[in-house]
């Protein structure tokens, strides 16, 4: 950062006490202004909005900055996104993107349990909440066990609830969360910028005959996503 | 990004092989050698290294650029990180930062469930793996009921083994994780910059009273540790 921490902070602190203050939706005064008002050169102010921005306090709209709505949080659970965003009261999405049978590598094999070089189904679709893009959900099935999906499941909607009407119950699931960087195609997919820090989560669900079910990896926008878990003893 | 984007998967895909095939502490060839190397302008070559570093997969090491070590997969669990990092079979380490009471803002009193006002306990530590720092923990506690530890407690030992020493159980913690930017202070106690993608892990944890014992805030540097989750029906 190239700007003087300690005017930084006083920059920061001001226009977190400010955006505290305002409604989801109301304009943040622009640049040239917040400068003049706290006499401070412009580059510190921009460092501190773009900070708001990357934490998702404030987003653009067109050339306006605005105060963002609240993280959606999602449940880290065997429920579906689906489940996750109704709960909160957001009215989840789905965007097809892909949707194809490919050759399965031989870690991708191992971890749905079928011999390498096996069909596997790839769905890949954007996540929507309210409308708003929040991430990208690759998931990898074994052809020989969905490969009816390719006909009947619509990928507008759940494929929790397609995979649970074949009968199949989810047991249990192993998840690895990281923060990524998404690739140009992925943050022209989410309509963000390869700067803007990511969740990436990975997980493998099993049935209860401990059978792989699904291999995910869904990338997240971190301005608009956070994860919650509730810990037992 | 101002690379052009198929060169740069080019190069990202290349960059990703080379990384794969090297060892632990390997050096990653120059920017000038991997450009002449693959033909294409260094811009684009410092692009690719670039992010491969916010991902972990490299580091610098003083002049020289290495291959990292594996990230550390911190589980998300009522087990302390000493027995997280451990489990991982690495040596943990904390540095004492601040050790101080503080009176307890009114949603600080709240989660801790006192009345507000109440003087607070907040120790912040760096946490260390093998010598690593990885992150920076801040926690706070009810000063009646953990007061003792001002004059029993040494911040360079597990606080979990001191909290149960004194007979409190955990029985539940609620956690949300998310993304962060440093600010310069946080930056510089865990050597690195303001750019870093972070994780930011708030935890709130019970005993088997339902009573609170802390509250943390501890941010974790994106490109030296994941979490995992084991998730059941």
């Amino acid at each position: 950062m190239t700007v003087e921490p300690r005017k930084y902070y006083r920059v920061r602190t001001e226009l977190d006490r400010m955006v505290s203050a305002l409604d989801e939706g109301d304009a943040v005064p622009p640049e040239r202004a917040l400068a003049e008002q706290f006499s401070v050169a412009r580059e510190t102010v921009r460092q501190a909005l773009q900070d708001l921005l990357v934490e998702g306090r404030i987003e653009r709209r067109g050339r306006r900055t605005v105060v963002s709505a609240p993280k959606l949080v999602q449940p880290l659970s065997l429920r579906s996104y689906t489940e996750g965003a109704k709960e909160h009261g957001r009215v989840p999405g789905r965007i097809l993107v892909t949707f194809e049978e490919i050759v399965g590598d031989q870690p991708m094999c191992d971890a749905l349990g079928i011999a390498p070089g096996s069909p596997v189904m790839h769905l890949e679709r954007v996540l929507l909440a309210d409308g708003v893009k929040l991430g990208l959900e690759s998931t990898y099935l074994a052809q020989a066990r969905f490969g009816d999906f390719a006909q009947t499941f619509d990928p507008q909607t759940s494929l929790y609830a397609a995979i649970r009407a074949k009968g199949v119950e989810f047991a249990s699931a192993e998840e690895r969360i990281e923060t990524a960087l998404a690739s140009p195609r992925e943050a022209d997919l989410l309509e963000t910028t390869t700067l803007m820090p990511m969740m990436l989560l990975r997980r493998r669900s099993l049935d209860t005959d401990g059978m792989p079910i699904e291999v995910v990896r869904s990338l997240y926008r971190g301005d608009r996503v956070a994860f919650a878990a509730v810990l037992h003893s």
